[in-house]
């Protein structure tokens, strides 16, 4: 009666693994180290690296940002660098015997975190995207008649000013939700487990000799890893070009995205997931590459016009955002609302029965790992009225302040988003706990479509929408990627409390740092935003186009859009509703809807990717269980961590202008007739 | 003083392999079975399979030859669909209680020495080269005025006579060569240990425990390499197309030919050689590609035309050949006269002290396998006279039977083809021993060079060069592939004489077969030769051209090309006289030039896979030396294999003319931005 099924499934599914592994814990090399008080893992040095690293990652996602508008993840990267810089420096104060204070792994967590947040503020800052949307330049290309009240010219101040009053919501929406996701649900946060998995390796003690080979794994796989990303790289000039455009199984599938792209990422993310997971990915993405969207596309012409472009919303397109939100809104609607209740009726108990809180009969089936883990992530709580109260002092000031930023949004609407923020939220970090992905942008995407069509053109709803989105990716991207963080600072033992502070230093010093950063781009490139300019920021069109759209509201959506979205809203639901009462033998065979829906946006191709990882580890098991188990997460997160840190130099290869000499194409045999032809002439 | 210090380097290698392998003997596995006597290897049904095997096999080849002129080694196909075939055989009278011989791994081999000996013919009969090029048809496109006696129409009746007598030549020459190259020598023949392990594979008994795994090492590596031939196959829609074509190093390189083409042949056969070997075509690559082609590309224009054709052999092509080819006589005229040198000093001994054959000394160091080996394969010896009996009556024959064949060809030209014939069988098979390639058709063109340049264009030279061509390359072509099948013989403990008469009559079909079943084609398809046509025998009109430069003469070769050639056949016989005295412990560390000249002509490529399965083989080695030696040559025979059968189903696709669907093409990054735009207008 603890949990629920859900859980159950998850729990059992690690507890599987973590029974056998109970040779291989990690914690027991730690034993002798005595972890800091929380206030002691928050040191000055760490702040300056921090601050350091902040700038630099800044900089390389506004650049991104503005060029071709794809970002990597950069939690590897912040916890590796981090790990240089203070090693560095407690080595040279530790030869002049002035080091007062050990290096921990604690520590190390806390200028990642801190790193991660304020360098996310760039991305969710929308320089980008929805911010610079609103530019006249961006509004001069985007066609439709544009009057004053559809553009805001950047500024300085009301950047900074805007980042100060919405930033911080998605802090506080993270807290109460901690130990919904880390301790109960357990799960997996693939990219936080494998930044962990790279702390705790830089950090492990000599004598452990299980650890060490773990540690030589890790490297092992990090390399390659790495070495794997640097000559991919090569063959990448252009679009569609490199292994990560490799028809693997025909032309034919690669256009519905079914391939497997060879990245390291997603077989070492795959490899952590549980098989559900990975399955119910690839059945979702059967189900709408293979068999809705096709269906769909025949009714080109009758449900929507023929004459659009691929990325209309009023198209195929718009089907695979709408469908696919309302599915993930379903799943996580259903388990907020079970989450909700059950607190809410163990609270009831409390105060009647005072009983055991319901965590504890759980910690007697966890590994030692886990035990020590759980104890030390539930020491330093951060009581829930201190989350709430702040959460909701922070809402009041934000919906006063902001229609003074943006007079075209009204206080009401920003009241209405700070309602169904906190479940969006909770959407997004139990869809990212699951699969590693952040929906962030397409949660923000739905606030502009919803927003604009509630203020209507007339009443600027284009910059209402597009401040609406802003203000619901701030929240739902920093809850995803702070939850990343909590699971690292969870495998870490950092203190919460300490983590939040590090997230709140780091969200306060990102509000600075990224408007002075795109501020500098702003007036350095006069070009900023013109397309075929050296920074094109092509998503800024995107987003303001999708306002436009807005607008016009539901009747803008093609026909039988709301009808589907609706059908897949329920089915979420009942699948959930299935799941929890086919008892946990049934259970573990029912896909996740939330898992199902990922792909209907963005394709299978790292579904596929991620059941070849799931695939790696269920023949490793077969062939040898107890190495599998042993070396399993060390091996993916070896995968995981060296593709992330490629993606620092490769950003500053981008950043050089250094583009890769190669383009591996893909052509049909008709089209390379051709290019040959066109070639030899 | 039993042998000469190249062998003994080799010796020492296989040695420090076999010592350690001593426990993984594949012999012991087979002790229990005894080997039938020679003449009961060659059964009926032997013969009937070969017979079958040897007319779909000749179809295979005639049709590449006619398509796109590269033809695969079919060797371990032979060598298993013959298993297959007898298998099904014998099972099915077994269960009829019928069978009177059980199937045994001498007559598999049988089966597939005749196989290949058989659909050889297909290719060194010329039907897509010399033979075709004589015919009025290539004459026609040549483009230089052709006269009556410059063509020679196909016929059937002088075709199969020509094959007739100058086919049987190579199984003689090749006799006296078996011990030395297979027993003395200890020749690797990646292809025909491969084929042995296959076969040994198939027929090893139950109880053998390492044995088993060694076939499931076999089967696992057999079938990931088929199936990776059949990935790659679905890139590969036009030329340059696939993994075949891969810049691993950047387009520059690949332009050199340095690139890793991800053949599991090569890196199988890189696995078997030595390292040496590996070593030294990787620099010889180097050498030639690297420093020597570029340098001579600068002289373009002064050494030889700007304007001329890649293919030309008046430029830079005709240094890579003739250099190539000096280096290869240079050092296989050395180790052919030090050979002679020591054979007639033995035999001047054995008369004067009658003293112990030398090999005998040796055989105290070897292991079980090899010892076993050694004494059946020297159990059934063909005696030396009748080898060089054999040779110089069926050289007295041809002598006098080929003028009436061609008459521009002179008896006193194929005279002197046969006095030298013996000493360039020798080499290629020396070469093919070390590195697996067989450079026949290099040979055959020195012959069109040489020949055409003595007979001179007033007298018909092109058609004498031609015939020439495939006087020479039946030779040497036979002297490769034969003495691939000596090394499964010996591995397989197929008696020589069994083996000899399996070739004899392989040879006898396949000059019956291959005539008949080019002629058909010939009928069936009008366009046959017609470039642009379903038929266009690319290789015909090269030969014809070679030809045609050729009656010039050598002030046809470009300046200096002479010089040079001079100076690497010396440098060829220097290194290896100071490989000769510089003792064991050196010796090992200085190239083999024969190795080194292989590149010079093909490119490093294929080194370059060899040198990555020596790395993979190394580093095997340094984590677990013991299991290294005992799978190694599993692995790298199921490699080899595998790739070997899809040459099979890969051909019946072409036959069938269903066409890879996609090309995997590599452009540089302006040629994408180009082809970019062309594609998109």
């Amino acid at each position: 009666m603890a949990n629920n099924n859900e859980t159950v499934v998850m729990v059992k599914e690690e507890e599987k693994l973590e029974e056998e592994e109970e040779e291989a814990s990690i914690e027991k090399g730690f034993e002798g180290k005595s972890v800091p008080t929380w206030q002691k893992q928050i040191t000055v040095r760490a702040i300056i690296v921090s601050f350091m690293l902040s700038v630099l990652f800044t900089f390389i996602v506004m650049k991104l940002n503005l060029t071709t508008g794809i970002i990597p993840s950069l939690n590897v990267s912040a916890g590796l660098l981090g790990f240089f810089f203070v090693k560095t420096w407690t080595k040279v104060l530790e030869k002049s015997g002035l080091l007062n204070q050990p290096f921990t792994r604690q520590e190390n967590t806390v200028i990642q975190t801190c790193v991660v947040a304020a360098s996310g503020i760039a991305f969710s800052g929308g320089f980008g995207s929805y911010l610079f949307a609103m530019s006249p330049t961006v509004a001069k290309q985007s066609g439709a008649a544009s009057v004053m009240m559809d553009v805001k010219i950047p500024g300085l101040g009301w950047m900074i000013a805007f980042l100060f009053v919405v930033s911080f919501l998605g802090i506080f929406s993270v807290v109460p939700l901690r130990k919904i996701m880390i301790v109960d649900f357990r799960l997996t946060y693939p990219s936080g487990t494998a930044t962990a998995t790279l702390i705790n390796s830089f950090h492990t003690t000599e004598g452990a000799k299980l650890a060490k080979k773990q540690v030589q794994a890790l490297g092992k796989f990090f390399s390659f890893s790495f070495l794997w990303g640097f000559f991919q790289w090569f063959f990448t000039s252009g679009d569609s070009c490199g292994f990560s455009s490799f028809p693997t199984f025909g032309l034919e599938a690669y256009q519905r995205k079914f391939f497997f792209d060879f990245s390291a990422t997603y077989v070492g993310v795959g490899m952590i997931c549980p098989y559900i997971i990975n399955i119910s990915l690839l059945i979702g993405g059967i189900l709408s590459w293979g068999v809705m969207w096709p269906l769909i596309e025949d009714k080109k012409g009758d449900w929507y016009p023929s004459d659009l472009k691929q990325s209309s919303l009023h198209g195929l397109q718009g089907y695979k955002v709408f469908i696919a939100i309302a599915m993930i809104l379903g799943d996580g609607l259903y388990n907020f609302v079970k989450v909700l209740g059950r607190t809410l009726y163990s609270l009831y108990n409390q105060f009647k029965h005072s009983s055991v809180a319901p965590s504890q009969d759980l910690s007697l089936t966890l590994s030692f790992d886990d035990k020590r883990r759980t104890e030390m992530f539930l020491k330093d709580q951060i009581p829930s009225w201190f989350a709430i109260s702040g959460y909701v002092i922070i809402a009041i000031i934000s919906t006063v302040t902001i229609p003074y930023i943006f007079h075209q949004l009204k206080w009401y609407h920003i009241l209405c988003i700070y309602v169904f923020g906190p479940a969006l939220a909770f959407c997004n970090a139990y869809g990212c706990g699951l699969t590693d992905w952040s929906l962030a942008s397409t949660y923000g995407k739905l606030a502009i479509f919803i927003i604009c069509a509630w203020a209507g053109a007339a009443n600027g709803g284009v910059i209402a929408g597009l401040a609406a989105c802003g203000v619901m990716m701030n929240i739902v991207s920093t809850a995803s990627d702070l939850m990343q963080d909590f699971k690292t600072g969870y495998m870490t033992l950092a203190s919460p409390k300490s983590m939040f502070v590090s997230q709140v230093i780091g969200t306060a010093m990102g509000c600075v740092i990224s408007p002075c950063v795109f501020w500098l781009f702003y007036h350095a490139f006069g070009t900023l935003g013109q397309p075929g300019s050296e920074y094109p920021a092509p998503y800024a069109l995107v987003y303001r186009n999708i306002a436009i759209l807005g607008v016009d509201g539901v009747s803008a959506l093609p026909k039988n859009c709301l009808v589907l979205c609706c059908v897949f809203f329920a089915g979420a639901m009942i699948i959930n509703l299935v799941r929890d009462l086919a008892g946990e033998k049934y259970a573990k065979f029912i896909p996740v809807p939330m898992a199902m829906a990922i792909p209907f946006y963005i394709g299978s191709y790292f579904a596929i990717d991620m059941c070849v990882g799931s695939l790696i580890l269920f023949v490793w098991q077969k062939v040898d269980r107890a190495k599998a188990d042993a070396f399993g997460s060390a091996v993916a997160s070896g995968l995981i961590c060296g593709d992330g840190i490629w993606s620092l130099p490769s950003s500053f290869l981008a950043l050089g202008g250094v583009k890769p000499p190669i383009c591996m194409k893909f052509l049909s045999r008709a089209a390379n007739v051709k290019v040959d032809a066109f070639l030899g002439s």
